[in-house]
């Protein structure tokens, strides 16, 4: 004995959310069918939606349902000579917040990851060659995770990046502002000393 | 600056799952985009077949796509005379893997909550009364939760089924087969005590 097919191939379904088991799947399926059927249908069109025509941006390979995103369609970030590198459209976001960057954006979607098998090609790095190779940017800013494979990544594109004519830069590792010394973990609070700087006054 | 307003339209409706905030949402539709867009499209396909074709059986209330769930539709169960009432489709298929029940069920789709306004109405104990009414059951298993919820929604379609002529019974209560006593809380203990049996040689 199973639930009826249908119900069965929905909670099948939702298993492909990531994070997303065959106990969730069952509780979303219920949730959907019994109190939400408008959200089910809204969030079936607007799959169907995004599936077909959500692409790359040509330039910074954001998501978009554009050929060029927001930002790179921007007159003035055309002529931006900052060009800063992250690794998902949510860091654009969370820098774009800080109203501190007018640049444009090259978003790896993810980092080198060997065992993974996720290797240059994959971050769209022949693409970020031929924006280099323009000589619009006069700085890369590398804004991967301060994570040991974010760090990985920043390496290898600032080696390739070399090539060119342009400062490289790396985004400050630190104690967070408003944060305590004393929570701060220790690998971080080396870094925060050992990038330490002259007191302005 | 947003996401695309097709991506952020994606990270909105996925929100209406229960237990997906802003964050797990947007991290659902990067994957979907990213790593399995054909999961994505089928999700959508399948979630509009659900949201339009799944309804409840006329007989037991369970989910199903046809008039009559698979169960009410066997022909052995037709002549069931035992009526087992529990809360979900999940009870269901629990009962059935125990190999141990040939009756009918009558799912309840909840239980009582008067806090979030569930009433008899919204159970469909409506329908219940008319599959009594029929004369075809001897007993009903009252097999909701051990809560305090279910515990009154027992109470409940007990007083309800009373005015028909049929046994009325309830699920035991007591310590969980394999278990140790050391670890089963003290109500479920005083059930197991006070629900004892003559001991079976
Ligand atoms: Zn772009
Ligand atoms: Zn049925």
């Amino acid at each position: 004995m199973k639930f009826s097919p249908l119900v069965q191939e929905l909670i099948d379904s939702l298993k492909c959310l990531p994070g997303v088991g065959a106990k969730s799947a069952q509780r979303m399926a219920f949730h959907l069918l019994e109190r939400n059927r408008r959200g089910g249908s809204k969030l079936s069109q607007t799959l169907a939606l995004a599936m077909e025509n959500i692409g790359h941006c040509e330039q910074c390979r954001n998501f978009t349902e554009e050929a060029l995103c927001e930002i790179c369609q921007s007159p003035k970030r055309k002529i931006a000579t900052q060009l800063c590198i992250v690794e998902t459209p949510a860091d654009v976001i969370a820098i774009e917040q800080t109203g501190e960057f007018q640049g444009r954006y090259f978003v790896l979607m993810g980092h080198l990851s060997p065992l993974d098998g996720i290797g240059p090609d994959d971050l769209g790095l022949d693409i970020l060659e031929k924006q280099l190779a323009t000589g619009q940017f006069t700085e890369v800013i590398l804004a991967t995770n301060p994570t040991v494979e974010g760090e990985a990544t920043a390496h290898f594109i600032a080696e390739l990046t070399q090539t060119h004519d342009v400062e490289i830069s790396r985004i400050a590792h630190g104690v967070p502002v408003g944060g305590e010394l004393e929570y701060v973990d220790g690998n971080t609070l080396a870094h925060a000393l050992s990038g330490r700087k002259n007191y302005s006054f």
